[in-house]
């Protein structure tokens, strides 16, 4: 069955959490998929970081969310993570936390306002918030209707994944995300510390502005934009 | 006499305290009891945790307090431990601590609210708070004192100790506990981090309402009712 | 001259500074004294804490400050620690650092209220504050002067220095001490972590009130008191 | 070409960021110069501080900006560094950083006010906060446009480089330098610790005073005056 790359690209991506502190106990889990194969890794339900494995690693159908090689039992956010990947194409990690500043803003209610250019590089505009989920939507399929009001709101509001790599989800906490596990971590560290610099800044003024949309717009594309030219290029373009 | 094996779990919980940050100079300890024989093991007053050995861990009867195997004297709030001990027969470790987030609530004489999953994973509620002591209570008998209003606090609210494995004690701290020491140190580490996301939470939005009482269920049991979902099965469950 | 046991005493004392967590770059020294021969030593000014070695630091006549083994210059604040010791005679180490917390309620130019046992468990009541100085006093005879408005703020509010080993110096940062160097790192780092807990607790609860005094006394005294019943005695008293 | 000894330097000034925890992912630059040869070093864009060598380190003329040595692609913020030191003759290393709580007073729009001798100690006054940069002067030449804001708030302030080694630029981050490369560090650490300090002062007291000018003047010029007495002099001056 192989995918053995995958299930240690997983595995690592898993260990990464606890090294950047965004987890204490067994509080958050990474995926990573094969799109060519169509196959799912995360990280089995309840397992230290330390005592995880590639080969406790399950792997799952994308489509069906089926068990395509037994590890360990997988991550009760399961059904979340698969959601994720059939309905926003272009990604292929997700790391979900409850990080202590991040899932701050998700109980707070609030999204995070995109107040300088720290954001900006990360994050196209505010980090947005889901709505609370009906009782009905707790009761049944719950980890499923996650993942659906993660779309829906992004739907709403005309986000696309790859410019927004990450979502609040009310009460609860944050789901990241990028093109592998590992720029979905990284996506997590910029998230986490985003959360922080935002509270610290209303904390210091409490009527705190939003970045002015020329300057987001300039850092957000300097490094994502067809122009950008932050980083190291192939073929060796000028300095800045 | 023996009781090795307590001997070291104890020990290696009370050293767990400083790896987990939950302490600073001896300001926190550790128990844990063999129920069959009704013995506790706890650490010793004022010892440094990278001194401690277990042979120092003195042993007491659960049900009169003597000392049965002699250590080095036992922690001072030993008469809290053993009335917790004795009163919730489902517990068999027991963390003291004064860590910043978790006494900062009991010093602001305010029990922890739910407001998200992250609390509702381990607490089936509110983190309670005891009622004021009344000065003859302090003056004699203080650390049993202690003990009888966590108790009495429970009771009145109609609380057992295994879904809320935390108290805060009123311009005190707080005592957490579980089944063993090991859990119970799990419990400590995740109170911390609750009273200081809570906190983080209502500095971003000081109107922060409680979690929605079907998510609170929801996560709570997911993870502890007899259905629960979260974690390694024996006998090999369905995914999610 | 001897006193390597004291000058290596004190050349630890600084190093456990920066393991504690309390000082970055320089911002902070420690002394101690020898009694008997009415010598201190203490940090030479501006050297970094991994460069120090015991033959580098300076001995001074407690008395008339002279110098009297010369190691590098002493540090900058070596006047206000001999102050400390002619006025305060049953202390032998002084620490003063610009940790976080500590400095930041000397800014705020509030004593630091005793809202917990854990405050009460080192210190007997309020941390204090000085008054301003005049500008004569900070032009001329400065860090004379710092000790001068310590001294004369114990001698307003009736303290003893063995009971409340700490002080805040308006605009400046705190002062710590103990019997010895070793002492006095440990109620610094009491005082820190103290500071940091009632900044929380003020931040949660803004009204939190003090403290009731029965238990204030009660920790103090089960700690500090002649009938002191915590740590370990020699003699062997009864468990609690 | 040489410049190895510079090259080197600023490898390891930009490891030093991390080891500080002044910065997350790849969110800090450190520059430096050789004013004789008018050659500067910067850290290449994009490149994690682990994998960073000396031999990557690109170099450019500080008159014209053109590259005189091709390493890995110079930082995007390579103009901002250049103009800070075609402007300010004194300095011979600059950081450029998103540390969290310096950041925080940037995004929040204020300068950061002398609250105490901390401050004192390192910058002759507020640290000052640069004017919204026009969205024309965003869009074109943003990296320069960046420097001569800086530039400009210096020059109506009347501030001078070696005083105020700091800046905030407004909804971005701060700037900061020093004589070389390892100064621009240490004031890049005492920068972040005294923004910390000062939104944790005003948590506690709203109102929190500034630091009187005498004892403002008193702490600077004890370090940096003409009769500074901090530190070790060649010459051995007398202690205090």
């Amino acid at each position: 069955m192989a995918h053995d790359k995958l299930k240690q690209e997983v595995c690592r991506a898993n260990k990464a959490l606890v090294e950047a502190g965004l987890v204490v106990l067994t509080w958050g889990n990474v995926s990573g998929v094969d799109r060519a194969s169509g196959v799912m890794a995360i990280k089995p339900s309840g397992v230290g970081y330390d005592d995880l494995i590639p080969k406790d690693i399950p792997l799952l159908s994308i489509k069906t969310g089926e068990i395509i090689e037994a590890g360990l039992q997988p991550s009760t956010d399961t059904p979340t993570h698969l959601l994720l990947y059939q309905e926003f194409e272009s990604i292929g990690g997700v790391v979900h936390i409850h990080s202590t500043y991040a899932t701050a803003w998700a109980q707070a209610e609030r999204e995070i306002p995109c107040l300088g250019t720290t954001h900006a590089d990360h994050f196209s505009g505010s980090v947005p918030l889901t709505r609370p989920l009906r009782p009905a939507e707790i009761q049944d399929d719950y980890e499923c209707n996650t993942g659906r009001v993660i779309v829906e709101r992004f739907a709403e509001l005309g986000l696309n994944a790859a410019d927004t790599p990450a979502v609040l989800v009310r009460h609860h906490g944050p789901f990241i995300w990028g093109e592998n596990p590992q720029s979905a971590i990284e996506n997590a560290i910029a998230l986490e510390e985003v959360a922080r610099m935002t509270a610290v800044t209303m904390q210091i003024n409490s009527q705190a502005l939003p970045c002015p949309e020329a300057l987001l717009e300039k850092h957000f594309l300097r490094k994502h934009g067809s122009n950008a030219y932050y980083g190291q290029r192939s073929g060796g373009a000028s300095s800045s």
